[in-house]
């Protein structure tokens, strides 16, 4: 079971890595996250620079992807040489896209017809591109799932989790890396926003 | 002004890139946060390799330090040659602890006589140090502070932002990267744990 984490140049870093942190609380021998690149290393919005555990090809194999966000998303959606190689087919894998990442899969062609999460950067250019954005901070249909906001992040994860392993494996996942003193109450909400969706 | 976060072999990649995030997003020509490491690259919980941004001899000029969390933490706090180099002064630093973190801060004893937050995996060792821990996300005292529960991140981030540019600069940085749909309560709820302590 592997899950790609589609990471760009220009990345936000919370993006990627609240779903690698979150993702990786599962603990089976058969998971595996990683962050997917196109390129060996990427360096992200602020400057730090992170070497690939799986590189993009490998997308069209996986059992799940998540693209994450960027600040230069829109060079991506415009690079043939990188969209070509985006070989997403949610007919047999989980898709989700968090903030700037709706916009490839909208490009993609993986959002007719439904309502997407972006964030408030992004709504504009996921408008143009034909899509209704919804003001709330998660989405699903299928096998699509879109959130929006940086720390929606947690809830696209959980989604994620819970499609896979099921409710109670993404609480558990969510409950971890909830704050001290607060984690029941956070959890509930988080999980509020991912099961009317399940 | 350099805000340094402290980032370890097998850090966990949600405290150290949350704080990151977050503290990036003040736009001052002046402010500069770093991702500060011993090694020129290290390798996170989950097997992410990043390049260091700054270097631990740095903390000692920095003017805020961020200590992260890992799973190497306790390593970290018996290396000798790691631990001398932590020069940290809170007479002249603001200095915050993200969950094991909080056990460094013990060890180099900024934290006499403080009850501290940290995470529930720590917590036992945090104790074993002569130290109490809060059952809250969130405590300082002083240009100290600590946090315990991965998403907890976003208030130390929050309180190193109020203390050097003010409650409104925190709630807009929370702002931006709160989920769409949820932002002011979710600002709320985070400046809440943290002004008791401005």
């Amino acid at each position: 079971m592997h899950l790609a984490i589609l990471t760009f140049d220009g990345f936000n870093e919370l993006d990627s890595f609240v779903a690698l942190g979150v993702l990786n609380r599962v603990k089976k021998p058969d998971w595996r996250v990683s962050i997917c690149c196109p390129t060996e290393t990427v360096t992200s919005m602020n400057g730090v620079t992170i070497s690939a555990q799986s590189r993009i090809d490998s997308v069209e194999t996986a059992d799940a992807v998540l693209v994450g966000s960027g600040i230069k998303t829109r060079d991506v959606a415009n690079d043939a040489s990188i969209m070509s190689r985006l070989k997403l087919d949610p007919s047999r894998q989980l898709i989700g896209a968090q903030c700037s990442g709706t916009l490839l899969l909208a490009k993609l062609g993986l959002l007719s017809g439904v309502p997407a999460c972006t964030d408030l950067t992004t709504k504009p250019w996921v408008q143009e591109a034909g899509l209704e954005v919804l003001n709330q901070p998660f989405f699903a249909k299928g096998n699509v799932a879109t959130a929006g906001g940086c720390f929606s992040a947690p809830y696209l994860a959980a989604w994620f989790i819970a499609r896979l392993h099921g409710f109670e494996a993404a609480r558990d996942a969510l409950h971890y890396v909830a704050p001290v003193g607060d984690k029941e109450s956070y959890v509930e909400r988080a999980m509020g926003n991912v099961e009317l969706y399940l």
